[in-house]
């Protein structure tokens, strides 16, 4: 639950987001306080309904405010009895611009940290906006510039030639390799490693390995926000890029040279081999990879667990390793658990037409 | 090899452990000084050997005392010379029990660290119990409270809120995110993350993605262990729980909030997305998955590689994906290997019945 | 792009690496003070091109020295112009050290760290060779041995009783844990965790865990590089060990005990449980796992997303789960993608031969 020092008065909200809340049955001069879940709801309580199930605890908890969808208009109407319901275009979104605008702020930093903590080391030329605050035990190396309104965390490593753009928060613990660019707005979650040397050598014929030097950067865009233990590794030449507003999750890898699309989504455990280009708004399942050297068309989609091994030219759906448009991957996954009697039918079968003894 | 200052006395041992060694053959007033594996026992060595290959190579080793199971007695018996062998209950148990109480402390911190290191830094309000001891270069927020017999490794950082119960460690380079709850007997490994925003966006029609803010927490209940590169995101409202005695192998994710329940063993790359609930002595094979919002009952063991992707409601052994019994998960793994021979023998068919023309 | 202060002379080259420049063709009287990728290549650059791609790129850029294959010799001849070309034996080995020889050092440190870092702190009795540099904020613990020429980034942490050989960097942020062993010129990338305890762990009747302290070791040999997010864990008893020349990249898990063979290239993502021994030259792709307690002979390379369940004893390619040579599993691949219609056409042959009412 976030709680709200001041009141937040439902007409306020529809006149400042018209677009989000596009409907409403009830008393509109109410205020609630809270933002909850709804078994935790309380009189002061508004709570966002996006699913079914959340809709049905919601509509039986003890929430003064209630947030729902178009489709749910009539149902909640049946049952809201004095409540408040507003009817919003995207209830997550509405949810999230709430809570963002009127509640705890996000991304969360060190609240007592003003300024630059004494025992941070900065190094020489380097160009620190006013009122960037850095952590205790950070180190910034030398020719960083950090725009106004940025945040590094405790303990964070930033090495030579980084810049990193406004409003742009790099959590504690975060090593950020020489000469990224990070863009405005960008977030950087602990134990991350951007922009380390690729992982590229050379063999020669007892297959002895001579490093292949990676002097290309990495180049966050804006609005890139990396999880935990993400490894982003530069390019040998030229960059490593994710592209304006892509999300990646934690425990995600990608290798030198890579693109990744505008607003691209992520999942936990998403994994790209060097050199490969994917487009905008791909989405990324669980645990799914991508080998090297391919490009990815904008607008695709893949599911957990699935593996590209090649170009992808047609936007969609795609599941499997390997790879197939989604439908098909259901069948054959569907297929799959069968695999024991198929072998037992096939087998009768050719019993049956004397074919064993051939 | 483990050494001990002062030898361990056999007849000790026994009456101090009585449910452990529940037998013995030979001499019991001897001592040892060593835990050996038994390619390295010397005549100072106890050795304990839970495999048949153990067994094989300890029967033939320097070792002066051995400590087998009660199937291997008469194996022992005979071989044995005038070793003295002990019969124990759960040979890995004895050999964990006897190593923790007379040999090296487990877990390992930095010994010469007494106290709070003078280059930690503390936020305001923080209380530390007498006795706490805090590695260099360490940081510690506001509001935190930190129980006696703790250990901070040197360069961990713990943010605002967080509470931490008796006799926990948190090693070198941990993250702690703000407001988590840490129980007693805890520990988490370097590089881990525990309490980080999770990953949760609304989006608009031009799939840009505003966060869901995840102002909720993690709780690690009693004697939890977490390994290293270790991601445990908070909960959107509520909790990200983990219950009392579950372990956590290396580069896991658990989303924001799931449950895993109590004394559950999570093997290294174990990932679960959001909103799952997990059962008590839930085991996870090497790299599985279990997917977001499915409850998985008590009592469940899965296969490596495997994925979760409905609820399990029965306990019991499963593999696979899709998940089934893992009987039928052997079947499937050995009938996908005929799989190249089946479609031959499937086309040798139809063309015998001349099903192809059709 | 990466630029020289002073120019290189090919004639230079040639004679100082005749091995790797084995002909020619044009002018060598040249030099170049740039290696580019051929899409940034200027007049100053010279341009290695070791696949088609590249290949075709390379003869259209303004690159003024070519660096190719044998095989390229007639096509590069023919559309040379003016232009040097060089033709090396191996075109990627010939790049790498080209590049390591002339240009910018690799692995990069930070240039301004000169000695010990007056923020580090170093425990009792631990020997730091002269000329070792160690960054701001760095913890080395107790009676730990640091030989010449060594690099130690900001805020990295090594406990009590590790020695690292000489020329070796580690990085910001990584974790050496206590009694390490690392050889000469070997590289931890941030964020690893080389050396903490096992995941071990001996159960009672209730699935109570106890732990089995591992107060074995890791050892690196001399030459092995190490990726980012890396955790290798310490044996139980003696060694889990990284032969010579191994070269790990990001995200990989090495369990305790485990031994991985001289010069193995193991990709992002690689999985190994405890006690198992690897041979020399072992390739892993992407993501691939291995089982524990299993024997993996010399010169084997495995497949993307392929599982190691058992001992290998034949050298050769494999692929899949399970595992297969690589040409069965493209086969079973291949038919896995028909598995939906071998359903149907089992179901039609079932029907003509009525043998779906037996």
């Amino acid at each position: 639950m976030v709680i709200s020092k001041e009141p937040v008065a439902v007409n306020d909200l529809i006149q400042r987001f018209p677009q989000l809340f596009i409907d409403s049955i009830g008393d509109l001069g109410v205020t609630f306080s809270e933002v909850a879940a709804p078994a935790s709801a309380t009189s002061h309580s508004a709570v966002f309904l996006a699913t079914p199930k959340a809709l049905a605890e919601g509509l039986l908890s003890k929430a003064k405010v209630i947030i729902i969808g178009k489709k749910s208009r009539d149902e909640a109407a049946a049952v809201r009895g004095d409540r408040t319901v507003l009817i919003a275009s995207h209830v997550e979104l509405a949810m999230a611009t709430v809570i963002n605008a009127f509640f705890l702020a996000t991304p969360y930093t060190n609240r007592a940290q003003n300024g630059i903590h004494p025992t941070a080391v900065i190094g020489d030329r380097t160009e620190i906006a006013p009122g960037v605050r850095i952590g205790p035990n950070a180190f910034i190396g030398a020719n960083v510039k950090i725009s106004s309104g940025c945040y590094i965390g405790a303990n964070a490593v930033i090495e030579d030639q980084t810049t990193i753009g406004e409003n742009s928060v790099i959590h504690p613990l975060s090593f950020i390799g020489h000469s990224t660019r990070i863009g405005k707005r960008c977030e950087v979650h602990p134990q991350s490693v951007i922009g380390k040397e690729g992982f590229g050598y050379a063999h020669d014929e007892q297959f002895q390995h001579t490093r292949i030097p990676h002097q290309g950067c990495v180049v966050l865009e804006d609005d890139v926000h990396i999880g935990s233990c993400v490894t982003i590794d530069r390019a040998t030449f030229g960059e490593t890029r994710i592209q304006a507003g892509a999300r990646l999750d934690n425990q995600i890898q990608i290798a030198h040279n890579c693109r990744i699309g505008r607003n691209s989504l992520l999942t936990s455990g998403f994994s790209v081999a060097g050199s490969t280009t994917i487009g905008a708004n791909f989405v990324a399942g669980g645990r799914s990879v991508a080998t090297g050297h391919v490009n990815v068309c904008d607008n695709v989609q893949i599911a957990a667990l699935s593996g590209i091994a090649k170009d992808i030219t047609e936007p969609g759906q795609y599941g499997g390793v390997p790879l197939v448009p989604v439908q098909q991957h259901i069948r054959i996954k569907a297929a799959m658990v069968q695999l024991p009697e198929m072998r037992k039918q096939l087998n009768r079968i050719i019993r049956k037409l004397g074919l064993d003894s051939e």
